[in-house]
């Protein structure tokens, strides 16, 4: 599987899609917004070149598609707007990058912009904003030399550029992690070791590929899912989504819709690491200095599935956690184990959230960082 | 009609797709190459700040999307590896910034990325490219200050921001042009007045747009549908295509299938300047100096209207440049007179189109030119 082929939210405003099942995610951004403040004063403030501050260069990374992209440039922009007034300066000259795999649905994004701004510049008077698509991998170089003051990246960086080497499909090793898509407590401790290393490698390289994008003294904030635990197979929040897939496709196993091989050769390309693997990751590399690392939960089943209400009354707390989950993975699961299972699929997997958040309380951990360019 | 929101090329890959139906504006592209290199030349041995250089800003307006928009691009690469080969310096950081209204299939573009930047990778070892999608109206600003050292648009600029002013859908006016979808030989003179000031309007808004965005001698090369002569009413090239599409509507009005008001409502939001036009609106901005201006002519049939080789044999030379204007003026025409009968309407023009080309050789006449932004 290319993950940067296969990989994005699901399309469109329909009832699967991403724009319509993303409050999770919304939560999140929500919740580090007081960071993202601090983060964008502290540059402000800082960076002490005149030229330099008359325009800034701000890029999300993995954007997607629906509302909660214009909320996090909306936030941005307010959090300027509002600094500026503060230090008695105009707006500066604002360059803000989307970008995301090639596959997200930058159309959708485009098509809303035109009102955004309008909205913006009646409200801010913010005429000088830039707003580019950025299609590409952020495991790789995507912004001319010194041209960003100012990165973030909110639940998207726990995808892997690839699955961990010796886990892919047609392999040896693919069918040492039996019955499970990603580690889990049964997991033997070659599936770990690919994970975590696969992890390190494409963390560096995202550190690597942005450390030349941005200025001196410019800054990063990143919230990725994550654990709290060093241990990979501790249950603290990061594995049963993938545990209960597993079990709703081995229960289309036994009705015969899936294959077991199928469910043995398939390992997401993904990773919730703990603070000390980004921390070791961060050291490692060198560029950058970390200000601010943190983890906090977020309730899988709080209000949280579905941006349309009616939704809320008809669907059980399940399924709602099956609409936001099958937003995010249903492109990858889909390419493995065909179109034609995914309704029964988030069916059966809605079920089984049931059964287990009615014997649990259940949460993301999500992981965030704030990261300074070494000067 | 709201141009912003209504004009874009046919989307998609489907037979009344722009992708299918680009050849003639793939033609023109091709016509103005030997322009493109003299002024990309020009810019890389006259900009001596050696700073500037290291990065280079392009962009291409009304990049559309399909093949024509990375033959554009493509080409822009080529041109600029051969100079720096000559120049002996290694290859410049390239930003390329590929706008349209955010009506325009982006998506296609990007999906189409990845493979040809490994292409263009493996083949120029250019590591420094980095592909940017604008969307937004380029009467309007796009680019951040000083940010651009070539900007190219082809086949983009003969559309206006507006149906000329006064001539919009329930206006006292708008019957004026009876029977007409732009200027012809039966337009009064409020008519033609209503269109001349429209385009030295958007003309100048464009020139003025593109001023603060592109470095002192940077460059600009333009080409758009145009004519020869003074007179906008005299048959050169310019306006049989609608008179055409007018006349396919009015068969449509005796078969019932369209009103006949809705035909004297609808004036395109197009023009076709003579060069006169255009070197007066440059003269009046006065950020810019021409440094060639001219016109040239291209067949409307000859073997343009479709990339795909089996409608060649197929379909009349009158349906094929049906389906190339189809492309083209689709979402615009579709807007006002209804998604219902558009296949009949083209097939009606293409008869027409047929019957035409058979009494006399039809050309569009194409207006380049090549400007310098003053230092």
């Amino acid at each position: 599987m290319e993950v940067m082929q296969v990989l994005h939210m699901n399309n469109g405003e329909g009832e699967t899609s991403y724009a319509k099942n993303s409050n999770i995610q919304r939560k999140i951004i929500s919740a580090t917004n007081s960071i993202l403040k601090e983060a964008i004063l502290n540059i402000m403030c800082n960076i002490n070149n005149k030229n330099v501050l008359e325009s800034i260069g701000v890029a999300d990374l993995g954007c997607s598609s629906g509302p909660n992209t214009l909320m996090v440039v909306s936030e941005i922009i307010d959090i300027i707007d509002e600094t500026s007034r503060k230090c008695g300066i105009s707006f500066p000259e604002l360059r803000i990058s989307l970008n995301d795999l090639p596959g997200n649905d930058f159309n959708d994004i485009f098509r809303s912009l035109p009102s955004f701004f309008h909205k913006v510049k009646e409200e801010k008077g913010a005429e000088n904003c830039y707003v580019v698509g950025v299609p590409g991998s952020f495991y790789g170089r995507l912004f001319p030399q010194k041209s960003m003051h100012f990165v973030h990246s909110s639940s998207s960086l726990h995808w892997l550029s690839q699955v961990p080497l010796g886990l892919g499909t047609n392999n040896a090793m693919s069918s040492l992690n039996k019955g499970k898509l990603y580690i889990s407590h049964t997991s033997p401790s070659d599936v770990i070791n690919a994970y975590v290393s696969q992890f390190q490698n494409d963390f560096s390289t995202f550190l690597r590929s942005r450390s030349p994008e941005i200025v001196p003294g410019g800054r990063m904030l990143l919230s990725l899912m994550g654990r709290s635990s060093i241990d990979p197979t501790i249950e603290d929040g990061c594995y049963y989504q993938w545990d209960l897939l597993a079990n709703a496709l081995s229960n289309l196993v036994s009705k015969g819709q899936v294959e077991e091989e199928k469910i043995d050769s398939f390992n997401a390309p993904y990773y919730a690491p703990c603070p000390e693997e980004v921390k070791i990751a961060v050291e490692n590399e060198g560029s950058f200095m970390i200000d601010r690392i943190e983890t906090f939960e977020i309730e899988w089943d709080a209000r949280v599935s579905s941006n349309s209400s009616d939704d809320k009354i008809l669907l059980s707390r399940g399924q709602q956690v099956a609409k936001t989950i099958r937003a995010v993975v249903e492109s990858m699961v889909e390419n493995h184990f065909g179109n034609e299972i995914m309704d029964d699929l988030f069916s059966v997997y809605g079920d089984l959230v049931d059964d287990y958040i009615y014997k649990k309380k259940v949460v993301y951990v999500n992981l965030v960082v704030s990261l300074k360019c070494k000067e």
